[in-house]
């Protein structure tokens, strides 16, 4: 059975509902709980797409292990002295007054929920229905706090004749190996960073290491069968197909380019005011060789008109479908697929071998400088189109808002989509809060520290004799005068090469400049990372605070802080990266 | 009389010293007084150009008016008293170690000042001389303060018969004519901003309020004679000369473009830390059409091997030349010349008109995106090379360092020279500290005014009973509830568009987004500025104090603060523009 059979018949098995017609209940709901106006404008794929949330659970519940506790509590038992519903009674409270949801024997009034969803309006899919379907998909909600939350909701049991089984074995079963040394941050769907200290290993991260962000179950697709469509919509809409062989006729193109997921680093932005998503650390970024050919160049051969540019979208496809059977798939400006620096690829290949499942198997687009997002995964069409892919990831995530804006006051269609990336850099080795020693360094005998206590911030301003740190007071031997070695990322998106990293250990008081390693890609062209590494002098204190900040080819630099940067995703959280380092004396 | 013939008259009118050879002799002092090896890779022109100074006083002297204070004070009055020295003796004062100029009949002993002198080792090239000729270009010397500091360093009389006539009429006689309503920077060179109401008045920038940043004297140039020369530097080197009138023979290309000043708001940075250079506030922004024809272009028919470009550079010189004969010179890339996003233009025409004189008359290139630099006015030649330009504006200005860098420890050749531009945005209207009436506002009593002071920095975060203001306690009658309008600009360099304007009344705490106005160019091509407006409520506070921060198409946004981008130089002082407007009650 195919992955979208699968996930229809897990939608469809509502038990006695089975009359349920996805497509048209969601696009009602959708109607009637939004009636703006502004959501008219959506197709009938925008609409069902709302399904496919990408956005998993505030930052704030992402970080436990689901499997571990998976095993522990599990919500939706038969529960005594509660009253029984039927389905049928239950799918009656389908608006928001009177909101309820069931989860195997558990019958719940979320109505009072509803406006503190993370996932915002995705929860009105699920209307008077099992929310088991939606969580086999968006597997984060299966954690012990998200199971508690729930039964505090409790109002009742589901008849027995009612409780379908729901298991989600089928629809997970075909998920390739993952390599352990991952940091996952969910399982269902996986997402994934690198741990920092492997970033900073090699300038192209081995693929297996390679950081993964999904948003559904990974597609089972053949190269030997696979077909690209490219379709151009126009008076007389063209559409043509090219297997992988076919599509190996073209001019082979090699690129290399960092792909950066919008939301790395959102765990910083999260400190000042919580945000939505995953709370990716500093792992949401790796760099690749990629290898194929050039998108221009295809949609030239498809008699592309590249005269006609202006207000026109390319829409990618992916083969990897939401929890109600629609595609994938999100969309950039055709100025932008056309520009030959934006050397925008259709890869087959990452770093020599065969694109992994995880990473697009056997296609995938590669748009360098952009968010992650746009770089769609096992592509099975493009569309040269007036519209912006009017896909839930596209219209309702991976835009720019100011820090005012809520997720009542965002307004999504005005709102910029996220096409290039910002400045970044961010310190990898030693990991922040690692204890390291220091070389070259050494003995001194070592003050009284009645100054400072070893939590508080160590003021790098004072001369070096004011700082003193653990252990407590008395002479003790320390090295001094020695050096660590710091390692890290930077990266700008749209081409931008960086030009200098600066780091400090004295909170911006001065600042050194770190050694370059990039590849001979010029600016406005320049799409792979830099690694960088220094050697940072260390004094008397035993706690170093490192800030990191670079300055890219445009000469735009990061902002300090995440206050004015913060927005309700999460996403472009580029501010200093700052690591606390211990001394080990 | 040419102007480089009056510029080397009066260099050589020293008096009984008439054999000075400037080319030879400031070869040889660069060499004896940087003798750290790296100043022998300088060629003769380099050393040359090195009286051809940027750098024109520290920001906190630039502010006065010269051309009041010349008529006061003067330094180099005969004074009884001294002892007489002649030519010869003073000109053996020429090294670190006792360093003596003249000045009129005033002979001083500044050894004791060279670290001091805001523009570095260029008053190494008067070592021994009259600085006379030197200050008759840079002219932001002969103001009060300077001549006064000068007296301090009086140590005797120079003999009558070696007293020249170093007047600079001459020089300066051909200057153009100029908009009275530009605020002077300084009168010798000419540089001067826009005020800043008029900057918001028109998309396009009137060409006669257009800022103008000069290094030198304007040089009077014939349309009907000028010749551009096309260098190809290789193992042929290639020389192609082009009429104006052969110039138009290629197709007609027109641009949209902002030119600002690397140095633009460098006042603002100099807050920080005092920074050398014009203390431009946000007026070294202006924008304008211009028409010409594509620099690609040209670069095609004379020849140039498109896919040879690795390592080379685009040298382009001006014909104004400084106080030795050198012309002005920088260069760029060649990948950035070539690339057809980039759209550098050699101009002839300004919104539709010929370039008047001071913006480069008769022919300009326009490098859209890049410090206005960059765009070398009286365009005469264009060196295709191995090397970047040799000359001082190009090895020893407009490069980037990170804050620590001092005059002393930076490095110019291994910093990067800068040829793009972070995003910027300004608060134009009204003008920082202006009184403003809110339109649109009603009348209410207004409270006492006991807890906060007129000059104390409101509160914005306070309920709105709690800010209170002028005139002192009791009831009277304010507006409230009402508007005020604010209008400014954006700019980012690269190509990038901006895409958002974030104004805030409340300190960051809340941000509202400004209207804007651009052009059609989609971003990698966008090189006009964005104008702005935005309606802000006044609450019960006197004063408000308006931030603002823009975000550019590749999502990078400003910084909050100068003091981590400070540099020596103040370039590229792009932090949130801050102005404090008094509300009228």
């Amino acid at each position: 059975m195919s992955l979208k059979a699968v996930l229809l018949k897990n939608l469809l098995r509502q038990s006695r509902l089975s009359s349920y017609t996805p497509i048209v209940i969601n696009y009602h709901r959708d109607y009637r709980y939004n009636n703006t106006g502004k959501e008219k404008k959506h197709n009938r794929n925008a609409i069902y797409a709302l399904l496919g949330s990408v956005i998993v659970g505030s930052a704030a519940n992402i970080k436990q292990k689901e499997s571990k506790n998976r095993e522990k509590v599990e919500a939706g038992a038969k529960k005594q002295g509660l009253p029984t519903y039927t389905a049928e009674e239950v799918s009656k409270h389908d608006n928001k007054k009177s909101f309820w949801v069931t989860y195997k024997y558990g019958v719940y009034d979320v109505t009072s929920f509803l406006p503190s969803h993370p996932g915002g309006e995705q929860i009105y899919n699920a209307a008077g229905l099992s929310i088991e379907p939606f969580w086999n998909v968006y597997g984060m909600h299966k954690t012990e706090e998200v199971y508690k939350l729930l039964e505090s909701y409790r109002i009742g049991n589901l008849h027995d004749d009612d409780v379908v089984d729901h298991s989600d074995d089928e629809l997970w079963a075909r998920e390739p190996h993952r390599d352990p040394r991952l940091l996952v941050m969910t399982a269902k769907p996986f997402n994934a960073e690198i741990p920092p200290h492997l970033q900073v290993q090699n300038f192209d991260t081995p693929n297996e290491l390679f950081y993964v962000r999904q948003h559904m179950p990974v597609p089972e697709l053949d190269a030997k069968e696979h077909r690209l469509r490219v379709v151009l919509v126009g008076d007389t809409t063209t559409v043509k197909e090219f297997s992988l062989e076919e599509l190996q006729q073209f001019p082979a193109a090699r690129l290399s380019a960092a792909l950066m997921c919008a939301g790395n680093r959102r765990s910083e932005m999260n400190k000042v005011k919580p945000v939505k998503g995953l709370s990716w650390t500093t792992g949401a970024i790796s760099n690749a060789q990629w290898g194929g050919v050039y998108l221009r160049d295809v949609l030239a051969h498809c008699g592309l008109d590249f005269a006609a540019v202006e207000g026109k979208h390319v829409i990618f496809t992916g083969s990897d479908i939401d929890a109600t059977g629609v595609n994938f798939s999100t969309s950039i400006p055709l100025y932008m697929a056309l520009d030959p620096n934006a050397q925008i690829l259709l890869a087959t290949s990452m770093n020599g071998a065969p694109l992994p499942p995880d990473h697009g198997y056997p296609l995938r687009v590669v748009v360098p400088g952009a968010p992650a997002v746009r770089s769609v995964k096992w592509l099975q069409s493009i569309t040269i189109s007036n519209e912006e892919s009017g896909s839930h990831w596209h219209q309702k995530d991976y835009r720019s808002f100011n820090p005012t804006k809520t997720w009542e006051t965002a307004d999504f269609p005005s709102a910029p989509p996220v096409y290039s990336l910002p400045v970044t850099a961010a310190a990898c080795e030693p990991a922040d809060g690692a204890t390291v020693a220091p070389v070259d360094g050494h003995i001194q005998v070592k003050g009284t520290s009645d100054t400072l206590l070893p939590s508080a911030p160590p003021v790098y301003s004072l001369p070096v004799t004011a700082a003193a740190c653990e252990p407590a007071d008395g002479a003790t031997v320390a090295p001094v005068d020695g050096h660590i070695q710091v390692k890290g990322y930077a990266y700008s998106g749209g081409g931008a090469k960086i030009l200098r990293v600066d780091v400090s250990s004295d909170r911006g008081r001065t600042w050194r400049e770190a050694q370059l390693q990039c590849d001979a890609a010029p600016p406005r062209t320049h799409y792979a990372w830099t690694l960088w590494t220094i050697s940072m002098p260390v004094d008397g204190a035993c706690q170093m605070e490192i800030w990191v900040k670079a300055t890219d080819s445009n000469f735009n630099t990061q902002p300090e802080n995440f206050d004015d940067i913060w927005n309700i995703r999460g996403i472009l959280s580029n501010a200093y990266h700052r690591i606390k380092v211990n001394i080990k004396r």
